[in-house]
């Protein structure tokens, strides 16, 4: 990771963290273990990949300085992809116990409370987008965004793609449908909603679109090469998972060196849409260039 | 039900069926079964409570005619609540194959589908929240008021506490905050919001406030009690699936007669909250008497 993003990094962890701390520790008195199991689920080792996008796109619009309450948004990013990691972590689901080396939620507490927090972190990110410091019509917009890009035309629908793609054979584009709205459709709302905050008009807005769904792509094939060429401990979870679970990914279709092929021209597509924006969306570029470097 | 309420009801209904029919419906091809498990679900043959609530309650502040778009938030009131039941009748938490005679999702789809159709219904009522035609300040006290009424302080806490309480022994308070989280905080924001859409000021907010929570109770302790006095016909449940669950309840705690004396005060304590609202607020006190003298 460039030197700049590593520190970007850090900067957004710290507020993102903090946001999503007080997020769940201003509870009443009951409810210990479901509270527990929402902070376990966010605090998941993650690499806040969809918070770093929300910073980054806002940067790239101008003067991140003046662009307070990032970090509700950030934090309402990161709980709805906390909230689909434990759902789809579920024995119904994928049926993994490890994520990132630690017992996934349903293992560490139990499969009820699972469920519940992840209803529950789906909630929350809508909460912190109303109770955002930007204005009104600005949240309505941002919570559009949300919630078009997590439900049955997004997220959800590409977690039940991918369910029913078990034992299937694919075509590319339908390899590809799934990833654009199982894992594309937030990556994608981070952006429109870092962009958003900033202040950002449609020309720039459909540009950091072609940005995100080439760098959503991006993230999936790189994570399907990992799958093979990367050894457990690397990756924190089963080396060559996919595989046994007997999933179709873009070096099944594709073979090892063409989707690292693909990879590349993406990375490529990526860095192209941002042309536009100048020295401001170097964050964006570093963003790009770490997706398709990263070795877990 | 009164006939004016079986009217109003009815009216209801239709407008709520339409629009949630509308936002289930108005998908690309991909993912029909999903789509299919959300309309199954959100068709499931329940007395649309709080949709009727929305309404009455709107129509409470006055001039319901000039309140359009009070369909959007019953139908997001409704897809929260149906979303809640599909969640909770999972094998992992009241395992439940029965509702209202017809099978629950997960028997009639699969445990993934109904995980994710219930996913999919929570994140369409917030989009049908932002999509209704309230201006954006209004719109942001509505999705706040849905949020924290159906997340971690709310619903979710609600079912979180009561599959704590399975084999435990209960206090008739621990028992009312369990509720009071679990159904009585939906039917407070169904409350909540038909009024704040009719442009209600604090004053009335408060009272209904006091009806909503003092309905939610008396809709729970008549549940109690139908349990015990209802046959599983009427019922369209197990009878006594309660006891068989070894939950405690208004009867177990209370005995019958004392159950049936508290649903009469709570009903008494709803109907003084509306004195203030004159026969605007009849549609409301219609729904506290059928709600203490329904069968089913």
């Amino acid at each position: 990771m460039h030197p700049q993003l590593t520190q970007l990094s850090q900067t957004v962890r710290t507020a993102v963290d903090a946001r999503l701390h007080q997020a769940t520790t201003d509870f009443a008195g009951d409810g210990a273990q479901l509270r527990d199991a929402m902070a376990y689920s966010l605090t998941n080792g993650g690499k806040r990949v969809r918070p770093l996008l929300v910073y980054a796109s806002a940067m790239a619009i101008g003067n991140p300085r003046g662009v307070q309450g990032l970090d509700w948004l950030a934090a309402a990013v990161e709980a709805v992809h906390a909230y689909s990691l434990v759902h789809d972590d579920l024995p119904a689901m994928d049926d993994d116990d490890l994520r990132r080396g630690k017992p996934t939620a349903h293992i560490a507490f139990d499969e009820a409370t699972a469920i519940l927090a992840g209803d529950a972190l789906q909630t929350l990110a809508f909460e912190l987008v109303v109770h955002s410091p930007f204005c009104a019509d600005r949240q309505v917009a941002l919570v559009r965004t949300l919630a078009r890009a997590s439900g049955a035309r997004g997220m959800v629908l590409g977690q039940a793609i991918d369910l029913a793609a078990v034992d299937q054979q694919l075509t590319l584009e339908q390899l590809e449908t799934m990833h654009n709205y199982k894992t594309g459709a937030l990556i994608g709302a981070a952006v429109h909603m870092g962009a958003l905050a900033a202040g950002a008009n449609d020309t720039q807005l459909n540009l950091l679109a072609t940005y995100a769904r080439a760098i959503g792509l991006a993230f999936q094939v790189q994570d399907d090469i990992l799958d093979v060429i990367s050894d457990t401990e690397t990756l924190g979870k089963q080396q060559g998972a996919d595989r046994q679970h007997n999933k179709p990914t873009y070096v099944s279709l594709l073979g090892l060196e063409a989707a690292q092929a693909k990879a590349k021209e993406l990375h490529l597509c990526a860095v192209r849409a941002l042309e536009a924006f100048g020295p401001a969306a170097d964050a964006l570029r570093q963003l790009a260039d770490y997706i398709i470097e990263r070795r877990a």
